[in-house]
């Protein structure tokens, strides 16, 4: 074996993250489809790559595991255009990262997969949720009230951490138009990546 | 205003890993207690600063903000010893950072919040925290097996990011003795750290 190789589900925008960026870099990879609905990330198999029981996972040629999606991306962008050279631009990079993982993927992704992949009715989905998603997208919006990207103005590794779950944000049950700033970012940052829009016609 | 400003919770572990690495490095700062519990992140005035409504929250000498305990921690420390330079060194340090945003502090640090801060009984408390709280130290536990530290052998971010909350388990409702190689883990990265142990004697 003498590439990267990369197990996720492409269901999941925490790892199409990695594709997106692979594919952007022009690194080679093999894809490892691994469903989290089908609980493929806890077979003891899968567990012995990683405990935590999660993808993206990625594998180097020379057998070296690493996890966590903005983890990896850092990994593989490191030194390329998507990410800022300025050591603030990159602190401001890594705040929105975190922030990713923190409070919008914990909401969007975590709703869209109740509702959307496991069919739950919205009566069955916990009711913390959507406030929480909305609180998220509403930070979005006032943040591109007057920027075209995350940060620095340009495309980095931030836009390409929130868009991964944003885009599918109708599948969380949220209507962009309510966030029109956001809308508009997604389809720029979806057209800068080379990808169809997920995005559902207005 | 000539340096930084921290706005923190000193009963946060969050808030604690900035003032932990300021220290270390020696960055003189303002530290501006903020309490989570008396809601002052949700004032108009501090959603000015920060719109998410969290702390740490570190304000530049030139006015610049930083939020996110672990960009702040990069920020101060990039190119100190605790950030390793080996490119795949730095990516295990970033996974777990994220790793501990993501299924550490969302376990251990909310429990700990609702059963040591807001007194609740352990009945009122989502039940669902205590086995992810048990899942997330296990996990520790497995990879400090046959190791010192986190990352290559030698005190990173993700030590101090992991310690913050881990010392205080007992808060939370959790025992160490369960996780042995936790429990010494924690006293060294104390100990490293200069800190008084948190943990309660056995």
């Amino acid at each position: 074996m003498t590439q990267l190789t990369i197990s996720g589900d492409s269901g999941s925008g925490n790892c199409l993250k990695v594709k997106f960026i692979a594919d952007r870099l022009g690194i080679p990879y093999r894809w490892i489809e691994t469903s989290v609905v089908k609980a493929e990330t806890r077979t003891a198999e899968f567990l012995a790559l990683n405990p935590a029981g999660q993808v993206p996972l990625v594998v180097l040629a020379d057998g070296r595991r690493l996890a966590q999606s903005n983890a990896i991306m850092l990994y593989l962008a490191e030194g390329s255009d998507l990410v800022p050279t300025d050591a603030f631009d990159r602190a401001l990079m890594f705040q929105w990262l975190f922030w990713e993982q923190y409070s919008h993927e914990t909401a969007i992704a975590v709703r869209r997969y109740h509702k959307f992949f496991l069919n739950k009715p919205d009566t069955e989905i916990d009711p913390a949720l959507m406030p929480k998603c909305e609180r998220a997208l509403a930070i979005m919006n006032d943040h591109l009230a007057a920027r075209t990207y995350f940060v620095a103005e340009r495309l980095s590794l931030a836009d390409v951490a929130l868009v991964a779950y944003t885009r599918f944000s109708h599948e969380a049950g949220l209507d962009l138009a309510h966030w029109p700033k956001v809308r508009a970012w997604v389809q720029r940052i979806e057209r800068d990546l080379g990808l169809k829009t997920a995005l559902p016609a207005t």
